[in-house]
């Protein structure tokens, strides 16, 4: 089964893909879709779905996972970050319509590091390691796009009750 | 010039659509794009790109003009609400790219009766008495929609600076 994690923004979306098979699981690529702060909101927007859509062609996953997102600076990042997931979970809906699930940070580091409250820098030591990579993946939404996916691989059966409702 | 004005919700989106020309505004129709709340998610934000496209196909605005939202009961309402917006801008960006504005409540409501702070009621009497109906149009989400679109016919060349950024 291929899993695509996405760490959901407006000027940076982590994206990372895994393949995971009898419990193991596999990787195979990660990135970000990004979009610049001086571009027109609308075409940020446009931007963010055309790049999303190219990585669901590239990699046709089966199954979408999204980090789950909680703590804004304010009203107004939590208005415009909103746009930017809502405009990412059309275009996957799109792709995968019944196959689109999402965890909570803590839920990520309970998932990876084996403690809800573990640190950003343990959770990509973990990325690391569970897939035998060389080096953390980078940027950082990368790596909390590829954990997200890793948490996902690893619900099992359980998966089934983090669908997004 | 026909504009399409949006009041931007993720239950209820209200859509105005007005007939500009030579200073005089005619109205064209109204109405709500809306979601039930036991919708998954994914599917309520198809559901409002599927509907506000056969608006935009059906009534072909040159100009689509949005509400801005800017008091929200909690981040969680402006993060959903903010989703639902998104997909709404993008799909209108899709149909009008260099055509996309928005006006406070604030700008809508000097525009429509002529001071900043007027009642809700105002407005929708001004609506109606400025494009000459037999009655307030319904729901209040619809006729907001048409007072943003008002709000713009007025501005005339002044609406340029109220390009969506």
């Amino acid at each position: 089964m291929r899993i695509l994690g996405i760490d959901p923004g407006l000027a940076t979306m982590g994206w990372g893909v895994i393949e995971t098979e009898r419990g193991d699981s596999r990787y195979i690529s990660c990135g970000i879709v990004s979009t610049a702060a001086n571009m027109p909101f609308p075409e940020r927007l446009l931007s963010i779905r055309t790049q999303l859509r190219e990585i669901l062609e590239e990699y046709a996953p089966d199954e979408i996972v999204f980090e789950e997102l909680f703590f804004f600076r304010n009203v107004t990042t939590a208005f415009t970050v909103g746009a930017a997931r809502g405009v990412a979970i059309a275009v996957c809906a799109d792709f995968a319509p019944d196959n689109l699930y999402e965890y909570t940070p803590m839920q990520i580091k309970q998932a990876v590091v084996g403690y809800g409250h573990a640190e950003k820098q343990q959770v990509q030591q973990m990325v690391k390691m569970i897939l035998h990579l060389n080096d953390i993946p980078r940027p950082d939404d990368a790596a909390d796009a590829v954990a997200t996916a890793i948490t996902h691989a690893n619900a099992g059966r359980a998966r089934f009750q983090f669908k997004m409702k």
